[in-house]
């Protein structure tokens, strides 16, 4: 998720670049960089911080010049630091990229390069790109271009600038986005209108495998092998506020609709040949593996409940018992830990305090610990032993959506990496697994059709109705009512509560009245029956009873008064699936209550106080 | 909690005694008997099951005379069966007995009579004291009962009649209750008023250490040592009703009174040389114990939150790690169970059908199984490899309180001896552990003095006008606030939660506005301050704070609104004393709501479906 922008015209670059850049911090940042053609001559100013930091160093060293990109880092491949800070360049600092995305292939192409004796400064896999232009170029930078492309694996969005041709910008567009802007004798490159709305509002949107050489007066576009392609201009009508959430009216619920490509990036470069493969992300080796007896998942809010599901995943796959623990109650109950003992933690900022002095704890107490972060170069990541990052990008909304897929499929790549090393599933089952898990996020993205998210609206608008209402189900299902509980209460302050669909009866019961809503998710088989008696318990004291079921489940449909059907999978995936349309619930319901989704009242996106 | 009743007078003794019992039947039975002097000769009729099945023996077999005894039984030592009801008798049926209590000693003295050539048909502690009166008697049965009484080490209430001496019963009380009403000519004992409410009004209430002797005509009150006392007749005015709950309002404040005596009771027996002897109870050796290396709680509702105490004590003292589960998510969560798994079912009743069908699955799959149940001959004390009874008494209020601190203390019995065994802790660290349990039941009676409960029946008032409100609390704590929390719900319909105190600020604090009450439990000095920032936090969003806090402790006073003290003991031992006025809470709470107390809507005692 990092921020793209570009310019090529009349007017000096570095304060519309500057300008563009700071529209894109809401998009999280923490480094930041600009590249201007200066008199012939590529000239970089970077830094790691926030934009203010760039500014500063501009101030004693403008840069002057009418082409040039900027780009502002959320790390993913190298920690932050002015090193790791885009734009990058070749050795000889003839080419510059600027990358927004993942190089998957890209250690390999490094090698290759250190083979042939070129030298890198950074971590990034963004510097190969400018290396690979220089080594490969042909004295034609769109030709060299399309070679590069050729050579890379993964998702991405770059902007490229060269020295040798002063006279041009390429965009090149992969799975990440990026839009043209279109001006008056000047074009503007971005991964997104709010960085551009105030110089144009006419742009083109680049699909995937679509590039673009722009030049102050034209705008080429083509596919990747060199086809010249038309588009339709779009004329944008959002306000800046609105550009801001990629047109949704909130950025819960645009972050809502980013977790396929969350899943998509968070699973991108681990499964190789149809297995799951962390050796670049995890330094475990089969012994090391062997010797857990057991595992600890810790975290807070939305985290912990990644945690309970996690505990499934570890317990069925592998059979270590796993003990899953609320941050703040984990350090001051004594745990037994040793040196047996995986700790495991799970934070998207990776700064949460309860979390962060839980792992320290851990730590001190011999444990190893694995960190699961969205943030690189977070606290977590720098201190956990092994670190799986989740590549959800930033998350804006205070109540979490994208975090929590991205943080389940980080677990289940765990679970299922663990059980091929330790051999405890098949190479059949595993893959498998690893098949049902790479269509979750079009199974996700199905679940986000308007006919899908209008059926859950209308739910919305009677559940708003309400001051309380209860979630049940068994087993995952119950992990992930407790997710959709927390999500209703932080973004439409109903009280709402998860319980064990069978415990209900052991007292909670005595709160079902008449009228009151039950949401009741069954998507485990195995319990569906059970819950359903569950079901008919509360219906038979007045409960409304919305019924959240498997597509093609014929059972649940009859015992409830309304049903939301959910795409099946394999039963320890479905979490995923079933969390979207509780995400929904909460979020249609905040709006029909009138609420600031985004900034529920008391709380704070990450809690970095105990 | 047996129950009692004896006559003599002009009156055929059967009915009155068969009526008495059943006035009685709320003290909850498995089986009954009544012995009548019939021309001369001692004879019984008693049988397993409810007062119905001994009505339906008498119809065929009815018994004549006037003078004798009824028991129903509430089972201690041995199982519910015909042998094992009441009354006992000697071998040659000369002396009959019927007992409310334990007999500590039993073993001993059994041994000691089956040396001497008597020989035993049931397995009850009873039985010794009718043999020994036979052994012992020396042509006088007061004074044979004086000297057999000497012999006795426990806690007990007995009516004695042999037909040596068929004109009198004698009556003993020694800490189980015990009362003598006085007719016109005839003269009656009972366990409890309402057994003989029809008959007379005015009664002696005997204390400990005394006993009487009736006649038709007289009653004679003395010492154990044979000192003739004086008491006041007491004038009964309450109603049937009102008498069955032992003069309380409602079954749930009797039975939060009885908590004294259930933790007495509970520890009784299992104390000797001022440490933990649970030999008697369990067939575990050092190498049994030696081979955990992991401990799974089982169990629903209140018995859950025991368990969760169940984890603090056992981690802490013998550092096995251990899991507390929900009965209804354990057995469908396939969970990790080898032979080295120590499996510890909690269920009040003994029956309760999750917890009941989890035991059968881990026994399945091989693990040890321990049940802590207030039933004996129920089915979980049937089924599982061991049994650890709490000795409540029946429990008749749905909102279960008693129970609940008995449990507590059967885990804490079971933590000091496991430690006791596998040397984990100093034979001084256990012997003033186990002064510290002792003291315990002393310091929840001065809890429950009157200027204690009217303090938390004015709180009570002020939360029952609240629709909505949040237990807080870290650690034991917190499972204690789970408890409070379950206690308030079911009796008073109030959607309370309760939430680990650091976890609030990880979303359920949107749910905190002005004037929400919180109630805050803060008892565990590592935790304290801790919590009193989490209190700030509320407070600083509006919230009311009542806090719970331990005698002597200055802080937490300055950061709440209103306080209430809890005496101080071991941390570990804590929750029996804090849950005590959150039980007060839940109780009064309900009462100023106007609610059916003992009969919550929806609810049953004994959950017997999944």
């Amino acid at each position: 998720m990092c921020g793209i922008v570009g310019y090529i015209g009349p007017k000096n670059a570095q304060n519309i670049l500057v300008e563009g850049l700071r529209k894109l911090e809401y998009r999280g940042y923490d480094s930041a960089g600009i590249a201007v053609i200066q008199q012939g001559k590529l000239a970089v100013e970077r830094t790691k911080g926030p934009l203010a930091a760039l500014e500063e160093k501009l101030v004693t060293h403008p840069l002057t010049g009418m082409i040039g990109m900027g780009h502002t880092r959320w790390a993913t491949h190298g920690k932050p630091s002015d090193e790791n800070s885009h734009p990058h360049m070749d050795a000889e600092h003839q080419f510059a990229v600027v990358h927004n995305g993942i190089i998957e292939n890209y250690i390999e192409l490094k090698e290759e390069l250190l083979a042939k004796g070129y030298s890198f400064t950074s971590e990034t896999d963004t510097e190969v790109i400018a290396q690979l232009l220089k080594d490969m170029y042909d004295g034609d930078l769109v030709s060299t271009v399309r070679k590069v492309i050729q050579r890379l694996e993964g998702a991405y969005a770059l902007a490229i600038t060269s020295e040798r041709e002063p006279d041009k910008l390429v965009a090149v567009r992969l799975a990440s986005p990026l839009i043209i802007g279109l001006g008056k004798e000047e074009n503007f490159i971005a991964s997104d209108i709010p960085a551009i709305l105030e110089h144009t509002r006419d742009v083109y949107v680049l699909e995937d495998g679509e590039m673009a050489i722009l030049t102050p007066d034209t705008v080429e576009l083509s596919t990747l092998d060199g086809k010249t392609i038309q588009k339709e201009i779009l004329h944008v009508t959002w306000d800046a506020v609105t550009a801001e959430k990629g047109g949704y009216e909130h950025f819960m619920l645009k972050e809502i609709h980013e977790q396929p490509k969350a899943i998509r990036d968070t699973l991108a470069g681990r499964i190789k040949e149809g297995l799951i493969d962390l050796t670049q992300d995890l330094s475990f080796t089969e012994a090391d593996l062997k010797k857990f007896d057991r595992v600890h998942f810790i975290a807070c809010g939305t985290a912990y409940h990644a945690g309970l599901i996690g505990k499934s995943v570890i317990e069925r796959l592998v059979r270590i018992p796993v003990e899953v623990d609320v941050a703040s109650e984990y350090r001051y109950r004594d745990p037994i830990i040793t040196p047996s003992t995986l700790v495991v933690v799970v934070s998207q900022s990776g700064e949460t305090a309860d979390t962060l002095a839980a792992l320290r704890a851990a730590k001190k107490a011999g444990a190893k610990t694995l960190g699961i972060t969205n943030v690189v170069g977070s606290s977590v990541s720098r201190e956990a032993d092994e670190v799986l990052m989740t590549w959800a990008g930033p998350e804006i909304a205070v109540a979490s959506t994208k975090a929590y897929t991205s943080q389940l499929v980080a677990i289940y790549l765990l679970g299922l990496y663990m059980a091929r090393i330790l051999g405890t599933r098949t190479e059949e089952v595993l893959k498998k697994s690893t098949e049902a898990l790479i269509q979750l996020s079009e199974q996700v993205e199905g679940q986000l059709i308007e006919a899908k998210t209008d059926a859950i609206q209308s739910l919305a608008k009677e559940i708003a109705k309400h001051e309380d209402l209860f979630f049940i189900g068994r087993g995952l299902d119950y992990a992930v009512v407790m997710e959709g509980s927390l999500k209703l209460k932080e973004i439409s302050y109903i009280h709402s509560e998860a319980y064990a669909a069978g415990e209900l009866k052991h007292g909670t019961l005595a709160l079902i009245e008449e009228g009151i809503p039950v949401i009741a998710l069954a998507t485990q088989h195995a319990v569906i029956e059970k819950t359903i008696s569950n079901i008919i318990e509360v219906k038979a004291r007045g409960a409304h009873v919305l019924g959240f079921g498997l597509e093609g489940d014929r059972e649940l449909k009859k015992s409830v008064d309304r049903v939301i059907t959910i795409p099946d999978t394999l039963p320890l995936f479905t979490p995923i699936l079933s969390v979207i349309p509780l995400q929904l619930l909460a979020y249609y319901t905040s709006v029909a209550r009138g609420i600031n989704v985004d900034k529920p009242r008391n709380l704070a996106k990450s809690v970095t106080v105990e």
